[in-house]
């Protein structure tokens, strides 16, 4: 595997690849990779010829310093561990490569991007729309893949791809968990072991939403989305009191937007802060046929 | 010359030229093609093998209705002179193909944006940046050509390249000229014989800022640039005192700003309204050697 630093090389390096047709495939990161990342790259390597991983902590998608301060960087051990998965090659630029002097051009996603993290993060979305419309210019990669984990930015990055018509398949893969259903994070490794057991109310809840859906309570309700949501705050309350919540929505997971009636699907997404870390996470429930 | 509307044929097409190594060469244009317009595409030719043209007026960079209803629309008679000129695909998408619904993700230029042009236009060049992008990465070319008429168009386009590291080079065409001096631009033609007559002012304007800068009047003061422009000002108001200023500014050409002391090189920019048609010019002004 290769280690890159600047935009250049990484683009003369995939002339080469580019010109023997090889399908190029990429996986965005901040590093800190976990076992969603791995599959991440895992799949690339299956549907690609060549696959480039990034590792960049993007100081622009941080509304919160001390967050940006803490998020754990080890790109030793990102490369042995990217190289293991699959990745042909590595780019790691400095914010300066990145975010030269005199950078003033960003990108501002539109209605996606304003509920859920947007609300909670401001400026967050600006910040990965316009790094990620940076790095997917630099390699410009075939496809490039996203964890369901973070399901707005999928949608806000999935939106900009084809608003902007960037030439690049945006490629979706499934939230890897631990064995008692957290999903994978970066930030889990700053949980106290008295947090890590707190935090598993988070995959707790999603799976109950999908049994209450389930029930025949709701099946039939045209108010089922907000009922479902009120079940789940309640049942947050009385499982983990101290935990202080974001948000616990209940959507369309296309639009984003707050549902009434869950016909078929729906998007079950929670941010909760245990033990002084924030934790996300989401689910798509779906409802039985009637 | 092949003419294509969707933003998918037309990457299609260009995939041959691109496997075949061609340099791929292009000139967005909102259409009501002149003399400017053709000798960008005559560059274009004579250093790429493919030449794309667009004719697209976009809705998004026209703050008053009443100018994108009355910017003159002949497709026809602009495929005639794009093929002859030496295109060899014209894309005309309708807006529908370039904002389709749903369309919420902008591109926001920074402080090059916010002098003359942004300042009287509100919105203008985020709708220029949104779909130049959009068009850059539909015809992914090597080489995009823009005309310096529209230098701070051309300096934002410049940063947005840079700072989104889209992959194509921008080149800079000199200002065509009617005989007279009087720049080309699709609404000279609004203009009645008599506000022709009298927007000659505009081109001598810029000649005598040339010369003024060359005077020893100038040459030598720290406030060069505000004496320049008051001269600039007052000219004006003795030959043209009818004609409405948006401004007159002199400006360092790549940051554009104001400057005080002009020591090698300024950015002379002008708009009026003449006969109640709005005209923008500029000329890069050059200080004798001391």
């Amino acid at each position: 595997m290769e280690r890159l630093t600047t935009a250049s090389s990484v683009r003369f390096r995939l002339r080469e690849a580019r010109k023997a047709e090889q399908v190029i495939g990429y996986v965005p990161t901040m590093g800190a990779l976990h076992e969603g990342h791995l599959s991440l790259i895992r799949q690339a390597g299956s549907e690609c010829g060549t696959v480039v991983v990034s590792v960049f902590v993007n100081p622009t998608q941080f509304n919160d310093a001390a967050d940006l301060e803490a998020y754990p960087r080890d790109l030793a051990r990102d490369a042995a561990l990217a190289e293991e998965a699959g990745a042909d090659l590595l780019f790691a630029p400095e914010a300066g490569e990145m975010y030269p002097e005199g950078f003033q051009t960003h990108i501002t996603p539109g209605a996606l991007a304003k509920p859920l993290e947007g609300h909670f993060r401001p400026g967050h979305f600006e910040g990965v729309c316009t790094v990620v419309a940076k790095l997917l210019n630099i390699v410009q990669p075939d496809r490039a893949y996203f964890g369901e984990k973070d399901w707005q930015q999928l949608k806000v990055v999935e939106r900009m791809v084809l608003d902007l018509n960037l030439p690049t398949a945006i490629v979706s893969v499934p939230t890897v968990r631990e064995p008692d259903g957290l999903a994978m994070s970066s930030r889990n490794a700053r949980l106290s072991p008295d947090a890590r057991e707190r935090a598993r109310v988070i995959p707790y809840l999603l799976d109950t939403a999908q049994e209450l859906l389930e029930s025949a309570t709701t099946e039939t309700r045209t108010d089922s989305g907000p009922v479902l949501r009120q079940w789940l705050v309640s049942l947050l309350e009385s499982h983990q009191p101290a935990a202080q919540v974001d948000y616990i929505a209940v959507m369309d997971p296309e639009t984003l937007h707050e549902i009434n009636e869950i016909r078929d699907r729906a998007l079950v997404a929670i941010a909760l802060h245990i033990g002084g870390v924030r934790l996300i996470d989401n689910r798509i429930i779906t409802a039985p046929p009637r």
